[in-house]
């Protein structure tokens, strides 16, 4: 047997081949269209949420054809599908143009994430698969950023692969936690995509699979010298397993020393008292270089509660909560059509009305940008204007609040900065991604930018993004005209 | 650019690796050793679970093998796996054997749902990616399972791959949409894996296409005959959408007919005043028989609730809380060491302590057997038991209830009935997993011989799952055991 390769290019809502057969046999399929993925709500009540996931649209889009076996199965299943436009499927290319904040970016509510401009059929027709893939992967950086502002620096490992909605979700959810801050995955897959070592301790398994749990530590450490964290609540944590690691490590010191990591895990019971407990042994016994590693359904309210009590743990293993982001484990995102050529080739702002007024799109084609403190260097604000909008930076800027607008303030002394960077141009691909790494570092720098306020878990203050004075009067006329 | 393809036989955790070379290593590899793999407490506070992903196991163990590339690559970036274990690796071939539940089955806390009887070093090293196959899978067919219970026999389809931890949780996410009982996917990849196809109606972004909602309406129906369903909230779902439905319908009507599905979907505001209103203005021009669908952050309460409010809606698009399991993401399914041989070959039963009561193993080789009423054909109890006891039918048996054991019943008139099935015997797969539809019936079936009350979304009542007197006397003597 073998596995059947995946097909992306048919990981969509069948409506998206109907609508575009449609667009294609009424002659409107060539049109260009622009079409903003953006989401309308921060992710577990917080602050902002960080994009992740391009690399994997940029694989799709160019892997993005279809095969002769491909057109057969729509057409047997699809006989609605016209001859005319399954043609046009074989010859498929994305041919358009993509914007795209880079991967690790802080970024907000309303804002596009991704920005596409390209004959309206193709643009629809990557729809379903983008917005699986961003929303996804920016949800579990945004998680995982959140896990790692509340470990403070600790090490953070990803442990929730049997956890993950499959192994696919576990392989880019780890991804995502990376970029979001953690410093390694206990998925082994990672390494094969990635450039990461899939790291780990011991499962209780081994000790239950010896007589006597010392037993199982020693062979442990014997076979991975350079690794010895061991596992210490498979029987009694601090009758049984800690005077275990501290007999073991006594004999590694008197054999040489431990020559990488070494230290405990703690997986079950009170986390604080126990990792207290185990400290005051370890260091009695001279293994002050010994690590307290935890896990155990955390997540970055545990942690905060854990640190606040002064647990001495400083590597934590996170699963179940981090990998399926439990608290909200959808973030939403959305890919709405913002402007359509007329049948003179001039490109047309189009919003989406709706009864809740927070649905209402932005029209037109636009950019982000990012106002930062002279002094501080801090982003103020974000702006979303057309892409011919020039901000000038001489001259003060009146910033309103997103929903309440009689809320407003003066930005000055600031510089701009465009947050969407160009990634396709006439269907060529002009970027290239990054290393995980360097995502990750890019992610932390960037959230260095903010105040802190804006990043807090609960009640953050609120950054804002407005919209250009230019970008609110073609929304006003639209919604007036769509009223008549 | 290709696809990579997927590792699935290292979409594991690091340390299955380095456990599983301690045993090679320390000549323990090779014993046999006995995992259940269940959950401990059901999802959604609900009642029970409908178990799927089997047919993704098989494809997992007959798969699973190491090439050259991947023991190259485990050597690189673990230098520690030693020479003999990569060997081992090199000629991994599962030898095991494995009962499992079939799947769409319906299920219930510490019930092994799949049985792993293998040498030691094989059974740990498919522990996760097993995990992530079972709990992803039997986690959304049980949310299904609810979604499907609440729309009491309408038809509820899968639109949710757009808010799927990525697309191949999308994937067989519909995949276990379907066993719970959902009658089809938005989903196009799935037709090429599962013998499905794909449904859809239209876009937003189709209707603002056009100057005109009536032109849109039009021109989709025309490409699409069969399954005229158009969305009707783009602008004003009661003054212009319904009516411009109205206009096509009876055109069509004109013309000779709808010939297939026709209606409407409504995919904002009151769903229920809305699709009252339109159900009057469909009746009144004479289309009693087109469809009101409607989607938008549908679960299990809110169609109960909608329903409920008599709303008219006949036709249920779910995504993103079904597509997630939105309100409890994770199933938390682990796999757990119940059985060693020791150095003459005799299987030992090994059971976990915790200080939690609930955390506490089952031991030992084991069935689960189901027992049926012989009257009413009702489930009224499952026991778990040594795979070496017989349940005597013709004398009363004594039913505990699982936690509250002095809470006790007595079952009389029963027929009692094996759930594990053999799916691998020494490495051979002895089973052939059943076509989808084959499941969902199965599944519906299985159901249906249940009380309704173990079903219901909230506060069901619990089904007991209780343990024979061996199993009793084994576990508390074991527990003894390790007290000492």
């Amino acid at each position: 047997m073998e596995l059947k390769q995946r097909k992306l290019n048919l990981a969509t809502d069948y409506y998206q081949f109907s609508v575009s057969n449609v667009y294609y046999e009424m002659g409107i399929g060539d049109r260009t269209a622009v079409f903003d993925l953006f989401f309308r709500k921060n992710p577990f009540d917080g602050g902002y949420a960080i994009f992740a996931g391009l690399e994997q649209i940029i694989e799709y889009i160019e892997t993005m054809s279809f095969s002769e076996e491909d057109i057969q199965l729509l057409h047997k299943n699809h006989p609605e599908l016209t001859d005319g436009y399954l043609d046009y499927l074989r010859n498929f290319k994305f041919s358009g143009e993509i914007y795209a904040m880079p991967e690790g970016s802080v970024v907000f509510p309303n804002e596009p994430l991704i920005r596409v401009k390209a004959p309206l059929a193709e643009a629809q027709l990557i729809e379903t698969t983008m917005l699986a893939i961003i929303n996804h992967q920016t949800l579990i950086a945004t998680k995982a950023s959140r896990v790692c502002d509340a470990a403070k620096g600790d090490s953070v490992l990803d442990f929730g692969l049997r956890r993950a909605h499959g192994t696919e979700a576990g392989l880019y959810g780890t991804r995502a936690c990376i970029i979001g801050g953690c410093s390694g995955t206990a998925d082994v897959e990672a390494e094969y995509y990635f450039d990461v070592v899939s790291k780990g301790t011991m499962s209780h398994a081994l000790v239950m699979s010896f007589d006597d749990e010392y037993e199982a530590f020693e062979a442990f450490a014997r076979l991975n010298p350079n690794n010895v964290i061991v596992l210490v609540d498979s029987y009694d944590t601090l009758k049984s397993g800690v005077p275990n690691a501290i007999k073991l490590f006594t004999k590694l010191k008197a054999e040489g020393g431990c020559k990488g990591n070494y230290g405990i895990r703690i997986d079950s019971g009170d986390l604080s008292y126990l990792s207290k407990e185990a400290r005051k042994m370890l260091d009695a016994a001279g293994h002050e270089t010994a690590v307290i590693s935890a896990s155990n359904d955390l997540d970055e309210y545990r942690i905060l509660d854990l640190k606040n009590d002064n647990a001495k743990i400083t590597m934590w293993g996170v699963g179940t909560k981090m990998i399926t982001a439990y608290d909200c484990p959808a973030l939403g995102a959305v890919y709405k059509l913002c402007a359509l050529a007329d049948e003179d080739g001039v490109l047309q702002p189009k919003m989406k009305i709706s009864d809740s007024a927070e649905k209402i799109t932005n029209p037109g084609y636009k950019k982000v940008v990012r106002l930062y403190d002279k002094d501080t260097g801090r982003a103020n604000a974000d702006l979303i204007m057309f892409d011919d909008e020039v901000v000038d930076e001489t001259k003060p800027l009146k910033i309103y609040h997103p929903q309440y607008t009689y809320k407003n303030r003066v930005v000055e002394d600031f510089y701009a900065k465009d947050l969407l960077i160009p990634v396709y141009i006439d269907g060529k691909l002009v970027y290239e991604s990054p290393g995980l790494e360097d995502i990750r570092a890019y992610c932390k720098a960037q959230k260095k930018t903010f105040w802190t306020g804006n990043l807090r878990f609960m009640n953050p203050n609120q950054f804002h993004v407005d919209i250009s004075d230019r970008l609110y009067d073609v929304k006003k006329e639209l919604f007036n005209k769509h009223k008549k």
